[in-house]
């Protein structure tokens, strides 16, 4: 687990706000690892994340005192209409992975959660069928099995979220989850729901986008990761990737190669909000590398 | 220039084809040098693609007897219900070129053809626009100045007709042509105009593309080349491509990377149909490699 | 599983082979659903590819007799001084996985296998290292732990030896074995030893290819599967494929992002190779799509 | 053309750096346009690349005064032990091409330099051969034909440096031109010549890299532009890009599709150095996005 601490901003752009930071930073001896900015200069909006490591820097060897750079940095950031977050790489993000029946998704991020790939906490699996169960149980985490339909979808999502409160999930994954989420639930998790699409937004949204995609005869399938909001399939991009095919494929071997892609981008997308990559702004995202 | 002939075949499945056709071309001696099939097993259609040397080949030394081979196959073909066609390479298409004022794609071309990468005689190139003359006159290419408005649409795609008719065109390239096409015009050249969209369809169909990716926050951009059927932007799909960007790309950016691909994706479905390798079938096209 | 029949030939290059084939086939019954073939212009080498159904086919309805249509065409191949072999999908490839203390291609091939991506039998994962066992166990497959050093290789190889034939092992892959298998060994399964390594071969070759391609400084980094030979890296190169990276990436992240990339490329050679799409000749591949 | 000034620094890491030289330019009311910086940790070096307006922007609505601005940060400069250059947008890069018989990538970069996506001066094409002659006067650009041989290898070279000694040149592109530069004269141009080699480096160096790629059996070609040094095909690489190939691709093949990656990687490297976007560090290069 890198020890360190990373701060986003969004904010009006202005003149200075890169000194203003590194400023602060460099007087409490901070060792800035990573720095990336970012202006749209449409919407006059700066955007930055900075990484830091939080041991033994400063001159009198002490570790970086994040809460007295909290302390002094708020009332900074007010003035300027910042928002922040600061968050420290020692703290695992908690996170909640729901799935239906095809488990590709689910099984790559366990795995890669398993090996240290996706550093999280992942206490908990969610799927309305009981085929992942083996898969949650191989890898350790507690699985519930809630199964969906029409009559207690209503039930279902009240569970879902008490089951949510209750482990402290702050990252729900949907890996091929089959279930659309109420307007309610969506928003209880803002920019802390990311799904992933198996098709290249915004070709080929709703159901069955293979057997669309095979229908009008593309020569390149995709995959797609996003944010959820209220609009199906309309959230903000996170990541996108695309393979050839050609005449010869027919829907089942889009599926197949599709897997594939949806692994990468779901995975990606994870490890980049892990990793306190990514900024959503208006129904975009900055995703810093 | 390849001397070679290259038979083209659709038609319903059925047992035996291919031992038809290459026992057909083996008693007259072919000499094959490429030989693809292609079932489409939803649809039950048998596409085949078969191209042998024209030259010196058969027992007696004597050049391959196109002539007497279409005799022949004529009927069998008639018989088993197939559309096909017979082409010498010895023989060049005859393009046009359609431009407006982007003249990246029509450049391109015209490199490729001068350079012999495509094999076929560009007697015309027809823009809205004066800007391409001098680049037309470099290749030694006629240029004809056709600027459209609305009250002129319908006597301007007369003399396009007409020009196109005099220089015993078969196909036509829309490279960047800004102007919608009749479905009268449309209609004369069927699987014969061929256009590139500067997008990733079927998303972004229309007008302004890079703009509504820009919008919609995308992280690829694409082109497609397709050939034009009377439903704008929808017809059979040839070539397509991506790049990645990022949220530093603004429109211009986007503008710029994808000149390269609309370049790429053309140019390639330009080369492709001179070579007598793609089939249209439904709204989709069967590319032999 | 699919119940059909895999037809692969490669022969010297004359003209009616096609025609000898497919004309074979279509007497007794064969329903054709793929055939591919290429010619090496160079080598004068012809390659053929066919696929057909083997259930209720001919004019009787009664499936096709592979048997008699074996008969029928050895002594027409010997003729031609045809390689080729002929199998029938409803038989399963047994497949040996050996890999060492990095689990992500042997636990993606394993995932693949499980969920039917890959049809073949698994009796085996070998490894110098324990630490596959539980993924082993996981999914019911015997594991046998085979330490190595330099002074038991000789012990352990006709060990490996034993274990591969008492199980009846037609394909043994190597998903990142870190042990280098002595040309004794080699020679036993010739075209019958798949292995990733870790570069975008022939770039980086031997040990630590990641750091070599971070020294270098290279934009893409790659990985490759290929058949093993005596050389070492040296064998026919059935995939590759590369991912783009740039100067923030050091070499965790290059192995990171690699491990995707061994995964994709030696998954798809398996895939390939049990579907009889793969011919070797000279030290290259054709790979029939 | 963009008014703006682009500050390039690399020196030894130390806490501060982002302060110092933001805090520099906020003082001066620089309106900072884009701001990116990389730290490598191994060799504990700091890179940055910042871009700022030029007009309009302080807060008595002067310019920014670029001499000042350079004469207050030289000595910091000094003490921090940077290099660094400072260069203003409305100065265009003068460049001379250089090219043999193969003409795909310098018409590339006169198309791409005609229409404004290379933001540079083209004063002079070089050649060993007068194929190019009528392209560069369509362009209007001076052309010296100074063929070669062993024997008058010295004498062009004195001529070449002279030619560019008086017509300013800053950087000389390689687009294909197939005669090796001395020693003497690659030191004239530190980071000053930029290449194009046909092959993925350090795959295939030497001659004929698409006939050694065929011979192997690679299942995808590529191209490297590099900064040329001392040793043949070992600068530090700028960009290199892919494209997929399979059995049916003969040597022919293998150049006609490597042409579009070699105009693409040239291009590439061409435009990221006249943005300023690259800097060069042991046989490396950062390359700002």
């Amino acid at each position: 687990m890198r020890d360190t601490a990373v701060l986003l901003i969004d904010c009006p752009d202005r003149k200075g706000l890169v000194a203003c930071v590194s400023g602060m930073l460099y007087e409490r001896g901070a060792n800035i690892l990573h720095a990336d900015q970012h202006i749209d200069h449409e919407l006059e909006m700066f955007f930055m994340r900075v990484e830091w490591a939080l041991r033994g820097t400063n001159s009198e060897g002490k570790g970086f005192d994040l809460e007295a750079f909290k302390a002094e940095f708020a009332p900074r950031a007010a003035e300027l209409n910042m928002h922040w977050t600061l968050s420290s790489g020692s703290r695992r993000v908690r996170v909640a992975l729901f799935c239906s029946q095809y488990l590709h998704c689910v099984a790559d991020l366990l795995y890669r959660w398993k090996t240290g790939e996706l550093e999280c906490e992942i206490p908990l699996v969610v799927s309305n069928h009981a085929t992942v169960a083996d898969l949650a149980a191989f890898y350790g985490v507690p699985f519930e099995h809630l199964p969906v339909n029409a009559a207690t979808r209503g039930d279902v999502e009240r569970r879902q979220l008490q089951l949510l409160a209750s482990h402290n999930v702050e990252l729900v994954v949907l890996a091929r989850y089959m279930q659309i989420l109420s307007a309610e639930f969506v928003a209880r998790y803002p920019a802390g729901i990311i799904n992933v699409h198996h098709s290249f937004l915004p070709a080929f949204t709703g159901a069955r986008p293979y057997h669309a995609a095979h229908e009008r005869g593309v020569k390149l399938i995709g995959a797609t990761s996003h944010y959820v909001t209220e609009a199906l399939d309309d959230g903000p991009i996170i990541e996108q990737d695309v393979a050839r095919i050609s005449h010869r494929d027919q829907v089942e071997d889009l599926v197949a190669r599709g897997r594939d892609l949806e692994r990468m981008v779901l995975s990606r997308a994870v490890r980049w909000h892990l990793e306190r990559r990514i900024l959503c702004y208006g129904n975009k995202t900055v995703v810093f590398d």
